[in-house]
């Protein structure tokens, strides 16, 4: 009888020993947010309001240009505000800084890497982006690759999207995180 | 008799939870992959087959140079082809994308931000790197941040050697990468 | 009674498992170290002892500037030597190798791209780290992302706190690493 509720016990334990590995190929986060971010691009006439400019390109050094269009080789640095919802009057939770390099000649492609330096009631902390961005498509996966305060260690993967944009001065881009190690 | 059961439950328990960390040390990849990347270096007349051009320069933007050799303070952004063998003329199954920074005044040292972005019926998700690359040794370790896809949250070891060049023109880089956290 | 124990056996698994999640809130680093490195500024006239040089800036491109203060849209790169402790003449124990953009218009703040190459008989192998550095705050929280060598796939917490500087040419900086995922 003791035997046989010992090797009970031993199967519960291998049950949930394999449940281990099992539970991280369902995909399940551990915490999930949405979040906002608007970049404004600085075009000579709005600095005021510009959270971002183009700080470096080929044709600006002089240097040859390997290619004339989808702005390759332009990187371009920015402290863009964060908020809740998507709009861009709502009060900003936090800031996007980094930079992003446009790496393609024949599309419109860019790297990335940003961290979102969050402060309000809602998240203190910071949270490290960083992969490549092919803008035209619906949805870009990017890795979280860690983070301090509230996301102390975090890691986990960011869906961006274009949620709206004016022209080449204004983007809104939805990033939705979901985190699968959480601390 | 149930209980000395028990005890060796207990005690196949704490041989398995004691495994984990020493699992862990002997490195065992939980998957392994080699992979080419063919750079091709724009010098100003090959714009149709370049894949790389340096975009920023401190002799370009008028800046005064610190170093007049190993390319101090070169900026090079890239998209070049990822082959499955060391051909430049295989079919690519992927693009490595991203930026690197030569960084030494005395020496040939670049630091590397890229992203693979793999789209073949062998591999589907990006794999971001990050790290130093001290280009003249035979191999360089650089550390493997996260991925998507295929590589959902993976992370590992990068061990990059220059497999070939030509002049200043071409670099062709082997790329082994052993993930140790495999999802 | 062997029920009993078994039970006392499966709680005890149970309390263990639970553990494992809870150790982490505890935040306990599986290794500290600290190092300090040296960042040398490029001004025109300290080439020999220079180690971190600006080469590439909005101004330095003729690009329309977003702001005059700052340093905004500046890209710095550095080979700074680390050091065990504060005093810049001790013998370097590395290189701490990698670039920051100056990326806000109305502060002093970074975002920091980088690796500590150590080679001493002290450590062996490579850190590498990411994150917004709000420089003018006392301490700043980055991620440490990964390694390799001794700090093969480590994960932690850099906290960096500028220790001394000489005008805009010098910069010491202390950085307490706190790994807590160690192989």
């Amino acid at each position: 009888m003791g035997a046989n509720i010992s090797l009970l016990v031993l199967f519960m334990f291998l049950a949930l020993c394999s449940a281990f590995p099992g539970k991280r190929r369902q995909y399940t986060p551990c915490k999930h947010t949405v979040l906002y971010f608007h970049d404004v691009i600085y075009n000579g006439e709005n600095a005021a309001n510009a959270t971002s400019a183009i700080v470096a390109a080929p044709q600006g050094a002089n240097l040859t240009k390997l290619a004339n269009q989808f702005h390759f080789g332009n990187i371009a640095v920015f402290d863009d505000p964060i908020t809740l919802d998507n709009s861009f009057h709502s009060k900003p939770v936090g800031r996007a800084q980094g930079f992003y390099i446009y790496d393609t000649k024949n599309t419109l492609t860019a790297w990335l890497g940003f961290t979102f330096v969050l402060n309000s009631t809602y998240h203190q902390g910071t949270i490290i982006f960083a992969g490549a961005d092919p803008i035209l498509k619906k949805t870009r996966d990017i890795s979280v690759t860690g983070g301090t305060g509230d996301f102390f260690m975090h890691r986990g993967i960011a869906t961006i999207s274009t949620d709206a944009y004016e022209g080449e001065v204004y983007f809104r881009l939805r990033v939705e995180i979901n985190f699968y190690e959480c601390w």
